[in-house]
């Protein structure tokens, strides 16, 4: 029969597992409070009437990165033209949807002449519109720019282990080169999504954030 | 003799005047606590040596628009010439300083291939160069290029009513279409200064911001 261990031992685990437990604790809330960032480029969601638009009947887009489950970026890319200059090289993400929709920095609508609305995506009412060129054809649109409106992506353990709810505002702080604090930001939960807080280049290009750098939860 | 007025009208008149020094009090609290924000295009700040290689000998530079008692922005532009790209019509600031430094965005930083580091202007040491193209002639900077860090300029009555010394560290709220929050602003108080906080055109176009805007102090 092996040997029990004696009441000093038995403390002693004891009090190894508690550290041992408390340490894991506050590791997981270090990781859970940081959230990583993605730096949405300028780009364009299109309707399935605009794809073939732009290149051609029966036209497939081609996926590359998987940017979210279902959701990826695409090897087309298209000509945002506005009345004051163009830009080209736009990437399409995939995959399409019931209208089309592109999003684009400040700093882009200077270039194009435009000045589009900060709105979630999905809010294009009343926003300006411009000409997209592909390689089979050109599209006019009278509305669809948008400037995106900052907004945290979570997985439901994440939120949970946060304590955050769908619908939620939260407060986080940037830890790149110039810090700063955002108040106010929507927080959206679901199965589908990786926990991600989504921010334009303006937004990255000021606080000295790259994609992979975290914001902490406050 | 003039007729004394009355008890009531006494009360009345002491009355009014309460609410209107309660207003003006309020309206200069509000004013005070709302700085307005100036927003720092890319510029070139030339020395005397570098103004002559592009402008030719003894060229002067020709002040266009005062930005604060002494300084100016001029007619004059430079190309700027980096690794991947080049950026026209940089404007030249005025008077002429000791050491040639360039102020640009990390915009315009991807834009010419550089990745400059956030500094107060004057801190140039182990900054990326680049070279600067004028009508008469090239420079080849081998540092000098940063992104200016935000600050506040204060004349010394404003910093006084809110309580602000030199070299203290503010906190400010935007009130643009995307509000955030600055923490440590380094606050600089001289006679010298209009009151006014410096942002580069990223932090601006990231919260949505234009010169003449306000960010409020907190």
């Amino acid at each position: 029969m092996p040997k029990l261990p004696n009441e000093g031992q038995c403390r002693e685990a004891l009090l190894a597992r508690a550290i041992a437990d408390a340490i894991r604790q506050y590791l997981a809330q270090v990781d859970y409070a940081n959230i990583p960032v993605g730096v949405s480029v300028r780009h364009i969601h299109l309707s399935k009437e605009d794809l073939a638009r732009l290149f051609g009947p029966g036209y497939q887009l081609t996926p590359t990165v998987e940017l979210m489950p279902g959701q990826y970026a695409t090897k087309e890319t298209l000509i945002l033209v506005g009345p004051k200059g163009i830009i080209q090289n736009a990437r399409v993400l995939g995959p399409p949807r019931s209208r089309t929709q592109v999003e684009i920095s400040r700093t882009d609508g200077f270039v194009l002449g435009i000045n589009p609305p900060v709105r979630d995506s999905g809010d294009i009412q009343g926003s300006p519109g411009l000409i997209l060129v592909g390689p089979r054809g050109a599209v006019t649109l009278s509305e669809g720019v948008i400037l995106a409106s900052r907004h945290m992506h979570l997985d439901p353990q994440w939120a949970a282990t946060l304590g955050i709810k769908d619908g939620d505002r939260v407060r986080v702080r940037t830890n790149g080169a110039r810090p700063v604090v955002y108040e106010n930001v929507l927080a959206r939960v679901s199965p589908d999504f990786w926990t991600q807080m989504h921010v334009d280049t303006d937004e990255a290009n000021a606080a000295g954030l790259s994609s992979g750098d975290q914001v902490k939860f406050l």
